[in-house]
């Protein structure tokens, strides 16, 4: 029996060793097609990082290629080492970081150099004994006050990696212990190489599919203005329409275009970033060499602002609903949807002027509406109160949406005058609308409708009226401006 | 008279150029005191930034000297300028991020070196011919393959200077062109400067005046709690107290202690980054090695959610309180008072367990009294809703606090759930506190009372009562939690 059991034991050890080796290559199998998964997905997201990597390969190896032939090998000697590595430390995902970085490191050599060789020569007059002192004192000097100037932010943001090379060139020069023409031949090799390197990184990655900053922060801008606009879309059809109705608007919540504007909360760092890489850029595409960049920050802040209110909006929603099921007076609820629709459309307006360069004026006529639509929501807020005997307490929630729905469409005021601003900064074109949206814009109120689209209804009713607007001062168009002086802290 | 007037002319020319002569050093001076100013400020917000400067001072003048002296010279050749190279480059602010660069740059060297000295041995097969194409596809490929590594978030994160370095050295072992023993020799040689480099870094960075990343974090997410509660304590005194007497709110809303909390807003990147850091660092002061740093980054996702729905009160209180002067019926806006002070106290509370590393269960307390106060606001809405007929419009303002206090208070107890969550993975203290504060905590409501203070204050009511509180198992302390899980997308 005891034979038995053992045998039974052994047979069950070995069946799940077997089994654990058996599962190797399915967990190894399983791992590598996660990798693949994940190599895969990161690639379809952009799909510019293989441009990128493979632009990379290519200027290390020309540079490689280089250092290794013999006739540049012996005209730079060692220092054709300086090219490989201006290449690796250079190359970035945009030209404005490239550019950027290529610069600095070449002004820094340059400039670090000559107080080198003027350090070298001063300690020298030393003696042999004072000379070690002296450049000891001088690098100590040079190396903190340089490293306390890179912890001012405007010195941080668009010099710091000069600052490094600079302390790092000053260093090697003036302790090298070279003698002065020794120190010239290596400074004329050290800066040819350095040239060639950031040369070729620069023609790299300008000619071959450059990734722009500039491009990239103008597309990032519109596309932050698009998150907020769909979330105020979906925010009236699936709270406002079917909550009621099947009460499931907790559920429905997790639905992408209601989550999409999470990632405008936080994009103050990249957008920054971005704004300062592209200074560095030249002409490229519609962007002039001046482009005003520090005019999309100032959009940036709105949109932000406009994002945190969402936030809030929806964590109420979520909370609160629950309780509030069937209580929105339908008044209040269509008036709310529809300022939500509008103020979704006024984003939506917006982010096409910044697409397409043109003048954001099609987007007044939404902010009218969402004026109209508060006033119209204060007169039925009067008339409810007057007329119902309401449970107070269940009235929370519907407050709560108008209130900070009223805040929203502040926010987008602001909005637009910032791109209105930008509009006439960048000299964006005038409207020479192909088509007018065949909605027309639902107007909530009887009152003032701004002129100009008004205009253009008058003359026809078909679906696709072309409509040529006149280029308009943009402080006509957007007398609300509550905020027009840039904030410095902000940019 | 001809004459006259050219005088006079030539008079006036010389005054003006005598005057802007004369305003010349005045502006200068003015320059000069206004960029004093500036890195008076600088030394005066981080004392520590002098410190730093000093510190890589020193640590290159030693490394610059070492490569100075002949001695060192002739053992390591020009090598010894990897010395410098290290210390420029690697020397961070924190102690994290010193060893988190030195490590990658050793690493990566020894492997990078490695990988090089075999491409080169397998490019030698392939004779004269094809040892450069073999050698030119191999760097174009591990520069390609690396530099996408890049883009992981993962390995950028932690990586990036490593996967930099490893890019390097590879290309610049595999195309220099040296024999075997050669390459043996400088990678002998540039290994030992770059330990040399690296050691010096790291000895300067934790021995003088250490700033660690992980006592950062500590900090700033502690003082970020405080940033909040600031505001909510300032909330109740200006907005809830003072405005229907003399109505300046709004001019007041600039006090400092009421916009801190916007620091708050945009602290994910430096919380994020501080995070990566500290998970390098040794243990140190109360920190043990393996310390819960991504617990905090939790606490930083609620902080942010708190200082959203605090930026939207914000906004709607300042838009809105001008309309809704003396609106506020004394009894919520008392109500609304108290709980915006128990968040606060809360807050506090949570920020004073952090810092001093004890259990948070004075919290506790803080919050069941908001979570009172909430059901006290919803009975206090019901009696006055059927005592008064308001004007609906009017009450908008007072629902909108109402609300968004709620939710301020929900997101303070997902803030103390995981402030409890971080005591007992960090093995905080328990509180053996020396004093209880004076004030006693306001109930709001005769309901349950946090069982543990009330045995405290049962047992006198002097001042300075000293309490033992037992450590109790956090689930039962908050059961509250709403999202207990970590949100992998956030961390």
């Amino acid at each position: 029996m005891e034979n038995a059991s053992a045998t039974v034991e052994k047979n069950g050890f070995f069946a799940s060793a077997w089994g654990r080796l058996e599962a190797l290559p399915t967990k190894a199998k399983a791992e590598v097609v996660e990798t693949a998964n994940s190599i895969k997905k990161h690639v379809q997201d952009d799909p510019r990082r293989v441009i990128h990597s493979l632009k990379v390969g290519l200027a290390l190896t020309l540079v490689s290629l280089l250092y290794y032939s013999r006739t540049l090998y012996d005209g730079f000697g060692v220092a054709g080492m300086w090219a490989v590595l201006t290449v690796v430390v250079v190359f970035e995902f945009t030209v404005g970081g490239t550019l950027s970085k290529g610069l600095n490191r070449g002004f820094a050599t340059l400039l670090a150099g000559a107080l080198g060789l003027g350090a070298q020569h001063l300690a020298s007059l030393f003696g042999e004994k004072g000379e070690p002192v002296v450049l000891g004192v001088l690098v100590f000097l040079l190396a903190a006050v340089s490293t306390f100037t890179r912890f001012f932010p405007k010195i941080k943001a668009r010099y710091d990696y000069g600052v490094l090379i600079f302390i790092l060139t000053f260093s090697l020069v003036s302790v090298s212990g070279y003698r002065v023409e020794e120190i010239l031949e290596l400074a004329h090799q050290r800066l040819s190489t350095i040239i060639i390197g950031g040369a070729t990184c620069m023609v790299v990655s300008m000619c071959i599919c450059p990734v722009w900053a500039g491009e990239e922060l103008h597309k990032l801008v519109a596309s932050n203005l698009e998150k907020l606009a769909n979330y105020l879309e979906g925010f009236g059809d699936e709270y406002l329409q079917h909550c009621p109705k099947d009460g499931k608007s907790a559920a429905k919540s997790d639905k992408s275009s209601l989550t999409q504007y999470k990632s405008v909360l936080n994009s103050k760092s990249s957008e920054e970033s971005l704004a300062i890489l592209a200074r560095w850029e030249p002409r490229h595409g519609h962007f002039r060499l001046r482009h005003p960049w520090k005019q999309y920050l100032k959009i940036g802040v709105h949109s932000r602002q406009c994002a945190y209110l969402i936030e809030a909006l929806n964590g109420c929603i979520n909370s609160q609903f629950q309780a509030a099921q069937g209580i929105l007076k339908s008044e209040i609820q269509d008036l709310c949807k529809k300022m939500s629709q509008e103020s979704s459309k006024a984003l939506k307006a917006l982010a096409t002027a910044i697409k397409t360069m043109t003048n954001p004026s099609p987007a007044d006529v939404h902010v009218e509406s969402c004026k109209n639509g508060i006033k119209d929501i204060k007169i039925a807020l009067k008339t409810w109160s007057s007329e119902q005997q309401e449970d107070l307490h269940e009235i929370v929630p519907t407050a709560t949406v108008v209130s900070i729905l009223i805040e929203i469409v502040t926010s987008i005021e602001q909005l637009t005058q910032s791109v209105h601003e930008l509009s006439s900064l960048a000299h964006f074109k005038s409207v020479v609308e192909p088509t007018v949206s065949p909605e027309k814009p639902q107007l909530l109120h009887r009152g003032i409708v701004n002129p100009v689209l008004d205009d253009g209804h008058g003359d026809g009713d078909g679906d696709h009226v072309i409509i040529i607007v006149q280029e308009i001062p943009t402080d006509h168009l957007s007398p609300q401006s509550v905020n027009p002086q840039p904030k410095p802290a902000e940019l």
